[in-house]
């Protein structure tokens, strides 16, 4: 038996890392932490179950790599047990708000769910001596800028509470990092689609369809475009600029070249459901909502010159997404 | 009656707007708001006395155009109920934590006292329509960025929380501008001095040298080299923006070109102060303290080419500073 926890615990030191996931049970979490346990790691996943599910991480939950914790990042007792429990090596911070428009409305949304969740982790960066930290921030940091966006961009104009409350949060770790020997890796993710999707136009459409396959209700004039990233592509992209980007404070925007409008995501969503004759109905105006940023590129010349290449095209990860989507329904059909 | 009242209410809209002053009874609150009664405007002053005090609006505190109301912003029914009493035309925000060390101790200090206090006042601009708002923001907003610190500069990295949270509330503004009919003024302040300081540097020298006429202990090496910006020099210039700037949402440095270290700081203290054979005792390092910007120097271009310029330079804002302090305090005695 010895020999065996000897060995158990070389394993560990070799080849695993303890991680911890926030917002590990959400769409783009579970992915991490899926990722995150076929390399080897140890993953602990807390969620409150706001957006995740625990259905997202059910092919996982049995996995004797993987735990996970029900409850909120801002209950700091909770939180903090999760250090004093675990040697947490790496938080990757993807507990967020991700509903634009509902942080719109309730300007608490993104300062609780966003910003003071960021927040909860750097304190707890300072108190347990964390040495790695990833944030998942967003195209939306760049708001009105000179396009296309680029990480050296002179101008921060977020239209939105959700882009205002990234780009707070960016900040603060920055000021965080005067104070404690931690590397933090902040990673601009632009629309990001799959499956497991819990809210965004593909996830409206395929639901709105559901309900009415004759009529299909877009916001704004259908011209909105924007580059949508698979999430397989995202996760290889953190890996790599968690891997190759050194410096304490690391910034780098991940996306792909191509873009796809929001009439072509209605076209796709269409076809992948087999649906003829839907008519559009456009409400009108060029942005899809108040803080809707309606056409963006990225300058990706600093994630290109890592090395990355995305596998899928904006379109190929659209049309992908939906099949999955469409699969994944039938399933719990 | 009726023709007073009249009268009373013509004089009210032609001359005269409602002003919110947040952290009025504090060291540059308690300036603007006898600025702006001398104007023949009308000031509500909210302050929570935490660095503020009665003493410095003693002054104007039964003048029938200034209301103090003791409590504070994060107190939603009360600093509501201010919009419910009174029109407000402009609210002037100048109430946020100001000691930057505090604040590097305790992360919690800087979000409520500046950022949270921000976000209060952009609900009640949304809720009751106000259409002007002129931000105190600081120079610590752009951290370690290229000198001199411009408003278009490529680089906001905040090394201090109380940057990161000056930083975050403009973008907060920014972000509630897409939402409301509102003109913004963020106005970067250096650092100020004059009478009625509750902290800083100068204030600091005297109360030391009160204690100690023998020994001043200095927070690193003294070469530490910033510009300060006299108190009322700043109050014209604000006064000069909001006139002269007019977009949506204006930024703009205040401060003067010439800077003064440290050392020099405590030379002008003690020559004031009579004392001969002061030993200064530095603490070391090229840094006052964690989060501190040991030099910078402002891009001035922008406020000079709307007219103005300081009447003080830095070493005279400081001399005169410390002059009405130790006046002020004989005063008190």
């Amino acid at each position: 038996i010895r020999h065996i926890s000897v060995l158990y615990f070389f394993c560990l030191t070799i080849n695993g890392m303890n991680y911890l996931i926030t917002g590990g049970a959400g769409f783009i979490g579970s992915h991490m932490c899926t990722a995150l346990i076929k390399q080897g790691h140890h993953v602990v996943c807390i969620d409150n179950l706001s957006l995740g599910s625990v259905q997202n991480i059910d092919h996982i939950i049995n996995n004797n790599h993987f735990t996970f914790v029900q409850g909120d990042i801002l209950d700091k007792s909770l939180f903090e047990s999760l250090f004093v429990k675990s040697t947490i090596d790496c938080i990757i911070h993807l507990a967020a708000n991700s509903d634009i428009q509902a942080g719109s409305e309730n300007v608490a949304v993104d300062i609780d769910k966003t910003f003071l969740t960021t927040v909860a982790c750097l304190s707890c960066i300072k108190k347990f001596n964390i040495k790695q930290f990833v944030f998942a921030s967003s195209s939306a940091v760049y708001g009105d800028s000179v396009q296309p966006l680029s990480e050296t961009t002179n101008h921060y104009f977020p239209v939105s509470f959700y882009g205002a409350a990234k780009l707070a949060a960016e900040h603060y770790i920055h000021a965080m990092l005067a104070q404690v020997d931690c590397k933090a890796w902040v990673i601009r993710f632009p629309n990001v689609v799959g499956d497991r999707l819990t809210h965004g136009v593909v996830y409206d459409f395929i639901h709105k369809l559901i309900k009415d396959p004759k009529e299909l209700k877009i916001l704004g004039d259908g011209k909105q475009k924007k580059p949508y990233v698979m999430v397989d592509d995202l996760i290889d992209a953190i890996f790599l600029v968690v891997n190759t980007m050194q410096k304490a404070f690391n910034v780098v925007n991940v996306g792909v070249q191509s873009a796809t409008t929001v009439t072509s995501i209605a076209d796709i969503v269409t076809q992948q459901m087999n649906l003829s004759n839907v008519s559009y109905a456009y409400t009108g105006g060029t942005g899809g909502w108040v803080g809707d940023v309606a056409q963006f590129s990225y300058d990706l010349s600093l994630i290109k010159s890592l090395g990355w290449q995305a596998r899928y095209t904006s379109d190929q990860a659209i049309t992908e997404s939906v099949r999955r989507q469409l699969t994944h329904m039938k399933k719990i059909k």
